[in-house]
């Protein structure tokens, strides 16, 4: 929507923000309608309307500013890429064990199989963790660090798979040794 | 709930069961709520409350029939361990493949979060998992089968994990070499 600068309007669209991220924190997905967001921001069923007209994208503005995990940090060529991707996995596994995030991710694998618009998201940032694991493995296959265990396209299950089942499905902390595993399955590592 | 053998009951039981799987698996866990399982069914809305008083007893019902992956086929003494895991993951694989499991998973993944009963169930799925899986590989060690990765508290998570993220993150297909690295994970095969 565009921008409005009336200060009213900054501050009920910031409530009903607010609103959102706690409802979903709290409650699930389930609870981020309408009503109540209307009744935990204190801003007009109306109001909370005209902004968001659709619940999923009111689920979609509670999710939005959540942090997740994008590897976003690019190799350093001076350090073995082996110390990158533990970097990576270790910050990875830091934010799956922070509710917020456990709660978008989950949400998100969820609700993606039935709305459009959060497949979208799903996808965006499936193909995001996978190009960037994968392009980072084959720059340090093409450098003599690593012989990876397959051609690159399961790089990003097999080092994230482990990570994403111990945090969602078994919900016990994320160790060093799995993150060691991790890391193995993805090929044999000469440096 | 005591057996109810009056005719009558047990088709308006049979109804709402089957239109609260309809509704997760076509329109997702929120839809799952006494008015459009009322709607669906065809039973009245005090028919629907006196059966499963809350929603989250009729999500319950939608899922618990939906045959979810649980290695439960026991490893045959007389072929190699490394096989009777592989027949299991091709299995959870092809499983994984389903929208009413995919549905089902994903829901309980998200679901566990903020309820309880949904919670103990996640749990109760995660520890056969583990537990059916790791005691196998364990006596393919000592039987000098394989040589481990790790513990084994991490075999479920390596070798389950790459697979569910392939089917529910990146929803894209689980192949035999998906499969094949999830395998060479867990250790070094001898047979």
């Amino acid at each position: 929507m565009p921008p409005d600068t009336d200060p009213r309007t900054t501050r009920s669209r910031k409530a009903i923000t607010a609103a959102t991220r706690r409802l979903l924190l709290e409650h699930g997905p389930a609870a981020v309608t309408h009503v109540r967001v209307a009744e935990a921001s204190g801003v007009g069923r109306a109001t909370v309307y005209r902004h968001w007209p659709r619940s999923d994208q009111l689920l979609a503005e509670a999710m939005a500013a959540v942090p997740m995990p994008f590897f976003d940090t690019p190799p350093d060529r001076g350090t073995p890429t082996v110390e990158w991707v533990r970097a990576e996995l270790t910050s990875l596994a830091r934010q799956l064990g922070l509710p917020d995030v456990r709660a978008v991710t989950t949400t998100l694998a969820n609700a993606a199989l039935w709305d459009m618009g959060m497949d979208a998201r799903r996808s965006g940032f499936a193909h995001l963790l996978a190009q960037r694991l994968s392009s980072a493995l084959h720059v340090a296959q093409e450098r003599g660090e690593v012989t990876l265990s397959s051609t690159g396209d399961h790089a990003a299950a097999l080092a994230i798979g482990p990570l994403y089942y111990r945090a969602t499905i078994e919900h016990a902390p994320i160790d060093e040794h799995l993150i060691q595993a991790a890391i193995d399955a993805l090929g044999t590592w000469h440096i």
